[in-house]
This record gives structure tokens, sequence and C-alpha cells, in this order.
């Protein structure tokens, strides 16, 4: 596999092609941004915490039978993932309440729900993410009714799996943001990241914050909190 | 039908019990507020074009085969409903695209949409009355899910009934808002009103707005909106 043109650069990572034209190289990198990009900083160390995560999580999924991009980690801060058409949807499941449900609801921070609460949100930074609903999606042709349908069951499901996971290892999942994208064939499949970016993760007993919160609001070292969630998972 | 204490005092209304306890007494003020308080005026003779617009309207829908909580116009700034426990969602129904439904998706104002597009706002000033959506509502047993259906069909119903009357007259019903309560005997009903305080309307042709944006954005005499809307109707 060779590494080709860099197709698309994010915040947290660096898409390039490879000589397979249904597969893509990610590397990630080390920023770390919060705020729609007004805070960000250089965090050595967490490309490869989040690639070595991202990796071990698709992995547990697929054991749990819910496909992904990921394809293999090819390196420490690089991994090989299926080429996909992202849908321009962040998919947010919450098991608690925390961080902006908190603020649009007034519900207080740490509520554990009753059943897990699905959100939409458009992607586009010039809008900064806003929330939307499902006639939103509709008008905004965003995504084709069946395949909003499958990316909430897919969540819910994605949501089961890694609750159990990390509750078994201590870590209370209490939200997380996924993205879906369409192969070349047309399938849906789950793709993006599954990292301390994307995941709020708290100790289960103390409520320590161990994810990107720790960087956003300044709670101490980010890449203390992803390295005890790589332990906890018993990674290194 | 006796009017007797002041039961709540809202931003535009006022509402009183009266000698029967499944009637409430509505006088319409002549206050004018606009984004969650923050700008307000008197405005003379605003009180009385709402209630006999409001009265109207109702009766247009009643006529449609659409019960609401309005049993009949008292006197130019009064009138009598059915006394509801309101739901605390505000549902908005647009058929073109304007005001937060421009900011939130970046899609060009006066865009006409395909389908209508249904909102669900949580009832709250110190929150800003955010958008929600129907998972939100469900956390915060703000409707149960038979009475969100309901309002949901409910909604685009009565927005199929006015786009009609309005378009008879020459009016574009661009999008408008609406309130639902449960009667003592647990029945859901449309409440509130609907005036050019809670719809945007449009001239078809001009696109001029006789609505309440024209106070927000300071486009001219709000009296003078409501009044073209009340002639256009046939009223006084």
């Amino acid at each position: 596999m060779e590494k080709k043109e860099l197709l698309y650069e994010g915040k947290a990572k660096k898409l390039y092609e490879t000589d397979d034209p249904d597969l893509l190289w990610v590397e990630y990198k080390d920023d770390a941004t919060a705020f729609n990009g007004e805070k960000q900083e250089v965090l050595t160390g967490k490309g490869r915490l989040n690639n070595v995560l991202s990796s071990m999580l698709f992995a547990t999924l697929a054991e749990a039978g819910i496909p992904s991009h990921f394809e293999q980690k090819l390196s420490d801060t690089e991994q090989l993932v299926r080429k996909t058409d992202i849908i321009p949807l962040e998919v947010v499941v919450r098991n608690v309440v925390a961080g902006s449900l908190h603020r649009r609801t007034g519900m207080a921070e740490g509520t554990e729900l009753k059943e897990p609460v699905v959100e939409f949100y458009y992607k586009d930074d010039e809008l900064g993410d806003p929330l939307i609903n499902e006639d939103h999606i509709r008008m905004l042709e965003a995504a084709q009714p069946d395949d909003l349908q499958e990316m909430r069951t897919g969540a819910l499901a994605v949501n089961d799996a890694l609750k159990h996971h990390f509750g078994k290892h201590g870590l209370l999942l209490v939200d997380f943001k996924l993205e879906f994208g369409t192969t070349a064939d047309g399938k849906l499949l789950l793709a993006d990241e599954i990292s301390p970016d994307t995941c709020r993760l708290w100790d289960e007993k103390t409520r320590e914050k161990f994810d990107k919160d720790v960087f956003r609001y300044g709670l101490g070292s980010l890449q203390e909190g992803y390295t005890e969630i790589l332990k906890r998972l018993g990674g290194a």
C-alpha cells in the first residue's frame, strides 16, 4: 500500500489517497482544537493516542458485528480506512447530561438518562454545526430518509456496544459523536474516528473526566486523560 | 360571564378566571416585544388587531374542522377561551425560509420549501426557547409521545387550512407558531393565539412584510401591517 496525494486536511487528521481507489491513508495529528477552532494547541502524543484508541474501538465494534470504514492500523499515528462520501451530519448519542445538552435544556450535568438521546448536527463550520431535526435534514437533502433511519439505529447499536465495553473497564460513556459515509457502491458505513476527541468518558465512580473536556476547560493534561483511557482498555 | 382574578400575565396577553372553571377571559395588550423581551414598546391598537385577527382565524379553522380553545370574541380586545394546561412547546410550521431557519441552515431567505418543515421549541425564557428534537421532548417529559404526534399532525392541518385561506387574499403564509394545551378531561387542543405576532405574512407578489418582523427589524408601522392583513381578510 502506497501513500499518495493529500486529499483533505481537517482539524485533527490528514487524509491521503492510496494506490487503491477504495482506500484512504489517515494520519492523526497532534493538533487539539475546541469551540469551533477558537481554542487550539499542539499536544505531542495526541495523534498517537487517538489513532491507537480509534483503531482499538473500531476493532471492538467489528467484533460486536458493527462494520466501519476501518481497515487496519498502519503505524502509531496512521490507519487505513475505506473511502466514503461523508454525510454532512454529526450523530450524537447521549447517556448522561453534559455540555450542550445541559445548556440547551437546563437539565443538570451528570443526570443519567432513562433512554439514550440521539441528536443530529449539520456539519458546517460557518454555521457552527447547528442542531437540526429530521425535517431540516430532508429540507437540506443532507441524508436520504433510509440512511437517516439507518444512522439512528446504527448509532444506538454503537452506543450499546461501547457503553458495555467501557463499563467493563470502569469508564462511563457520557456521550459521543459519530459520522457516517457512503461507499462507492452506495453502502452506508460508520466512518471518521471514535476517540476521546469525540467521546465524553468519565471515571465510573469519581466522575473524573478523561476526554477532550480536559483540554476544552483547562482541567489538566489531555495526554494524561487519554493515556488513562488507553491503559484501562488494555492498550499501550 | 364574569371576569374574575388575573391568572397570568404574559408579554402580549392577560388571562383571567371566569365564573366557569373551564373558561378563561383573555385580554390582548398593546405591548410589543421581540428578541426574548429585549426590545419592547407599547403600540396603541395592537391588542385590538391581534384579538380581532385571532378570533377570525380560530373561527376559520373551526369551519375547516379544526377545533381550538377559542369560544367567542367578547370585545375589541377580549375573547373567551377554553382553559387548558399549556404544553411547554412551541410548534413552528414553515413554508418559506425566513428568520432562524435561514440563520440555522444557511438556506436563502425567501426559498419556498417543497414540503413544510415542523420544529419544536422548548418554552423556557431563561434558556431562550431553544430548538429541541423529539428525543429531547421525551427526555424532558415535555409532551406524551401520542400528544407529540397529534401536535405535529394538527399543526400541518392548520398549515393547510391557513395557507389556503391567506392565499385567497394575496398573502403568503411564510411560517407560524402554535401552542397546544390539554383540557381538564385530557383532550389535546390548539390554544394560545394565531395573529401577525405569531405568523410571518408577506404580500404574495411584492413579498412586503405585514407581520411582527416590521417591529422586530424597524421596517415601518406595525399597526399599518396588521391593519393591511385585517383589511385583506375582510375584517375591520
